[in-house]
């Protein structure tokens, strides 16, 4: 096991590192991309959660309407929420996978699926795409998941 | 400070960084589970939240009345934000305080208790246990992520 | 590129790291903060999410009257929402700047700047302030994350 780690710190030194600091970073960037796309529809839909977010739109009772839910501003927040459930794992076991020595090729391909499905994910629950569109590619970026997970705990395991 | 910090990267080629790595790795691939469970739920208790998700189980208006929330399933999407809400301070704290050189033996009695806490919280919360179970469960988890807070901040603090 | 990542295990071991390490611990502990003031929150407004938490307060229908949603804790809940959704983004695009060998004042100041403003929204949401206060603490928050982002694929971009 020494054996396979031992060069860790250098690893961090390469290309694989610089590609999940790519992908992360695209990731999340665009999961933060859900935040005014929430705000998009709550103004467009006037559906607010905070009576402070009404005030510019009347006072009192008039106001008070707007503090509502709407399907399209939980449709929205409901894939904000599945990024976060899949994104995390991502962001810490890719890291974890990123130090493990894989090869650069197989991990770019780690990497590459798992943005391109929660992408798909995300314009299959927004637009929203029949089924199973956006089952498929919650499973799939789920699958790729799992599999930087197994190559982590095959490297490292250490109970 | 210098001296505390000096050999990080030496560090990260350890025991500990193993540990640390494996312990993520399981927390994470626990929490995961929580969307198979939240699929289980919704298909069984027919409780669903897209229209698009009920078409076959019918069409129009007897499709509408699986677009409903469910106690099962509100239980199991509980659990998994409890679950983002802690693990992630984990995962953050954590890598620190594997990368803050402490003793193995403590390092890994704090993966090892955070890790079943999380696992027991689980189990309370979708079984359920009756109280104080998942209050205990949670409280054990969050103590040692403050305690790994601690160490981070005892040794790295720079404001 | 190789000039500019080759140092980057060097990095790791030096002030930078240190601030983020530093920073990334304050912004985790702020979030876990909610946990016990929604628990506050809660108990004083006898507002539960599960029948197991309302045992103590009475038997059978006396204590269903406390399953319920309140305003004050749901506001609670929507701020540590809130929370994950720009704090997990931090933790992983903080950490890949943080490695991407910024100027430690220019480092210094997207951290601060960030603890900060987080610091400043939590106040705003639960005080609450009148908007803007929110909306702008999370803006200033979201504005940095994405100055760090920038940074991290201008220096590692590798598709």
């Amino acid at each position: 096991r020494s054996g396979e780690m031992a060069k860790l710190t250098q690893l961090i030194d390469n290309e694989v590192f610089w590609a999940y600091a790519t992908y992360t970073t695209i990731v999340l960037l665009k999961m933060m991309l859900m935040s005014p796309v929430t705000a998009y529809f709550r103004i467009t839909r006037k559906a607010f959660a905070n009576p402070e977010d009404t005030t510019s739109l009347g006072k009192g009772e008039s106001a008070k309407k707007f503090l509502r839910t709407d399907p399209d501003v939980e449709r929205v927040r409901r894939s904000h929420l599945n990024d976060l459930e899949n994104i995390v794992p991502f962001l810490g076991i890719g890291l974890l996978y990123a130090l493990c020595g894989p090869e650069l090729s197989t991990a770019l391909l780690h990497f590459r699926i798992f943005a391109g499905a929660r992408i798909l994910h995300t314009f299959a629950y927004l637009i929203p795409l029949p089924q199973p569109s956006r089952g498929l590619s919650w499973a799939v970026g789920y699958a790729v998941t799992i599999s930087m997970a197994y190559k982590v705990l095959k490297t490292v395991l250490y109970l």
